[in-house]
């Protein structure tokens, strides 16, 4: 399914507005329920303006002879996005100064975007350069940028808790495969996978946003609420190839969504590599801004800027794999399922331990013990030592270097014998902070 | 002396009630006085009641020819702990399910028992299985389960304060060497050594315990002047074979216990290992609980579950040392003469350092030094620099990697000349915490 | 400039009173304006008295013969420091209580002194023992001690703020190299670097002393404008000589100081060496006694104690370099750049990034960069991100591996264009601190 939906996907021109980002959200929509929002260009959010609906019928570039040196048609990538209408004829010095090349991968198209100054321009291969001889070019562009909206897509689950965890990906990006068709895709597998969820600890929220305005006109919107419910987010990119994974801090790093990330992939047994925030990538920007600090990080494959073919035509459906993509898609489940398991605790029982076999939680034979018993009376006399109102299960499974979520079935069993006291939410110990 | 008392004790069937505990008591009471104080069956600690007392006469399975199999005259790990009286026949399958081996050491009888549930069972050597081919065996029992007493030992010394350090071992395991019989007779020698020393500062108390329900029943009686005085304490356990030490840290982590400890191991030039608290081990798992969070670690040599022999027949005679458990009482003196010699001071002289020469402190002249001298000067220049209320002596012993100890001499002069003074309690430097 | 002046100081009798500081001072003077300041014998500096000054003129031992066999005119080195009058003739025996060597360093006169306590010595080299065969000697030391003035030299810069940065070294050895005339020599290439500097932000201050009873001097003269003024302090001592730098932390070990020497000496790419304070070494001992705590460290090359020929006639010219104490200027003047350059801002815009493109501070096309705008951007991002008012410019540049003040430019233009608010004075962000 991922890669028939990918194969409908790639060859629609996306950019911040515009119809490619509709019709994009309506192929999803046949999977998962997405909202498709609109706002008006001239809508402010924070610092910054929606701009005008950029579409585009046509472009191309003729040569004196009238041979077709560059068509839209063939490759979306080949208009600089945001490319104002313009037909005339220009000198070969003109066109060059609107002609974008990457040296460095001469096979590449560049991907160039001039969204907030008005400009025209063309990407092409550094290595068709040579091509380029006539001194008089025809040069078309039939776009449109007109007063019209930005279009973003939302989901939402609900459930038993108000608290959220966030996914945020971006449909702005014309025909890409890694950055950025995979965000949407996985995140669109996730959303139906906690579709069919019962009875969800938390509520779900999916954005599939323009990147940057997107975020930002979201935040400027509903930056309150966030603040208020979020409890963990991630920016679902870059999720479609690569050996290991990626991930990336929020920029507090402190967060419960940084401490269950690096526990699932820890415990996952796979590679993985952890980076700090920093001011370059995608929305994680704008949710780490100081005046929201969300707890939102971004958990990645082989990510934005780490692979030669970044931002260019090269990165096609040659590059991902629907395995890759899986893949992922496991791993961002097992990382919600284990915020879901997650709870945090106090034991009523303080004063030594509880006895526990006579509440049918352990042997009351001393002696050897099976590898399960073993597991099992692991995980009780842990939660019951250290369930304390400031350790919550994915604490206590750190220190047994063990899953999170493997902790759960235990601490069912003792919080039904009334041993263990959900808290509902972890209070940190001032005590133990100040030494 | 200590293999001695320790042939007179090995042979002895303790439990956690009984005479055993009682008669093992009254042995080490020969050394050192040990009050034994009982409470009745019944008596509530915690979560815990005190069960019956358990004792035991006699016990053999015999065969259909009337030949002995298993006799507890010949080794009392043969008969389950608190296994009730029986005496009847049963056929082998009946039998079965109350024959105990440890199939991966075929030679050892394990040790088992059952003390919060009525059962009876014998342990055997796993090789001696095939000896058990009759159909029909003859089980006899004479034990007692009756309405008497726990039984447990108390010694203590009274210093110049009443803030104690607390030693604490059990004696509820029959005839096993390294767990338990060396910790009880590392401790009563540290007990010995404690009698004849002059003006202790600290009070000392010393528990001889049924494990686990000992420590909770001690507890249940003494919890709240435990927390009010105890400044450190330790289990002595598994103290009399291995070539290293084990230092298991208390719940807490950072208390003066831990902090003198780790010093001691390190400064003493000998290989030892850290371990974490968990909730497996002996009675610091009581003392450390969240309702006492006693400053209680323990330090070992190889610990329990560390030696292939743990808790079987094979834990005998053959495993322990004499010299091993001399070596560990000598670390405890250490520890514990550190622990007397640390002292919080405060410089009275903070403008600039005070001149030292005028009291007889500082060589007059400069100068090439003898060593003696360096490290007197060295000692006498960080006492003055560190010594803020906020660093005892260990605290800048370990800056200069000498032992806590051997700062005391020169503490001593700078307090008779009156640059520091003795206040008694450390301060934890709010404004350093918090950086 | 420097070996010049090295040569007109290094023969001078220097200690820590007399003529021998007055014309040390006196020729630093002409690069510099040194304010000569003196305090009469007797003045009360907390623990400690300004002893009696002292002067000398000559002093010989001659042998039964009447052969000089030490001459003060040949090295001032060879008469103990505060040596009291004497004239007369001495056994061998009593000669040999006065005589001083360094049987390690056979060839090296050692360098002694008595500053209080009366006494008279010579010190000869080790293998020049055995030219002392005579029974008989005549011992001539035509000295001085009298109740006159301690002096020590204090230079100023007024900058734009009251907050001051406080070098400070000393000046009472006699005839040796790198401990110490390297210190006055290094620290007065700098003051004269920061007499050219325009509007410097921060008030200098020059410090040349006795040592140890210098700066209590000066301490029980200022210490409370010190303690109110200094923000960062570094003693200049022992810079003459060495292939890697030596940082000593303050006591406090976090200060403004630490931070930003460490910070330089990172981005300079040469090999340091951090130690932490301790009270072996020079005024630094008294600046961060407990009363005072000041924010100094000092900024080496192979310190004190580090290399063999310390407190001996063999710490001489050649062991010094004109090029090593250059390159520590230049360390020094890197340093006190970027605590000038060193500022804390708070971001104004808070919610979501501020569109930069629109102040000219973005390109407006998105597409490959040069190193030159990467590097802007790298720097004007990452400003937005962190100023909180917690981070300076030098806790930011540790995040990007930049050199502090490298950013100051990009914090200019956002603080030209209102994105930056200077906050003068860092916050500690308490609930970053507590986790």
């Amino acid at each position: 399914m991922l890669m028939e939906l990918f194969d409908r996907l790639f060859p629609i021109n996306r950019s911040i507005t515009g119809e490619g980002v509709r019709q994009s959200l309506s192929i999803l929509n046949e999977v998962v329920p997405i909202s498709q929002r609109e706002y008006p260009s001239g809508t402010e959010c924070f610092d910054w303006t929606v701009p005008k609906e950029w579409n585009v019928k046509a472009a191309y570039v003729k040569d004196g002879q009238g041979r077709t040196l560059i068509d839209f048609a063939d490759n979306n990538l080949h208009l600089m996005g945001y490319s104002i209408p313009f037909r005339g004829y220009v000198t070969r010095t003109e066109l060059m100064e609107h002609l974008h090349t990457k040296p460095e991968l001469p096979n590449a198209i560049p991907y160039m975007m001039s969204y907030y100054k008005e400009n025209w321009g063309f990407c092409v291969e550094h290595n068709r350069l040579h091509e380029f001889t006539d001194d008089r070019y025809e040069v078309m562009i039939d776009s449109e940028l007109k007063e019209g909206h930005m279009t973003f897509g939302e989901g939402y689950i609900k459930g038993s808790s108000d608290k959220e965890i966030l996914l945020s990906t971006y449909v702005c990006h014309p025909s890409m495969a890694i950055n950025e068709l995979s965000g949407p895709l996985v995140q669109t597998m996730i959303y139906r996978y906690l579709l069919q969820k019962e009875n969800p600890k938390y509520s779900y929220r999916f954005l599939y946003l323009p990147e940057t305005i997107g975020s930002l006109l979201y935040l400027s919107l509903h930056g309150e609420e966030l603040k208020q419910n979020v409890v963990a987010g991630y920016v679902v990119t870059c999720v479609g190839h690569g050996e290991s994974f990626t991930y990336k801090k929020s920029k507090r790093a402190d967060t419960l969504a940084d401490k269950a990330a690096i526990h699932v992939l820890k415990q996952s047994g796979k590679p993985y590599t952890i980076v700090d925030w920093n001011p370059f990538g995608s929305d994680e920007r704008q949710y780490c801004s100081q005046g929201f600090k969300l707890p939102v990080g971004s958990l990645m494959r082989t990510m934005y800027g780490e692979y030669p073919e970044y931002h260019t035509s090269l990165d096609n459906r040659e590059l991902i794999s629907d395995e890759a993509m899986q893949e992922t898609v496991q791993m961002y489940i097992d990382l919600i399922e284990t915020l879901e398991a997650n709870e945090t605790y106090e034991c009523t029982h303080i004063h030594g331990e509880p006895k526990l076999d006579k509440r049918g939680l352990y042997p009351y034979m001393g002696g050897t013990r099976t590898k399960a018993e073993k597991h099992r009376i692991l995980a009780i006399t842990n939660l019951i030592a250290f369930s304390d109102g400031s350790h919550d299960l994915i604490d206590i499974a750190e220190k047994l270097n063990v899953s999170g979520k493997d902790l759960r079935e235990a601490a069912n069993l003792l919080e039904q014998s009334g041993l263990l006291r959900n808290i509902k939410e972890i209070r940190y110990d001032l005590a133990t902070l100040m030494g």
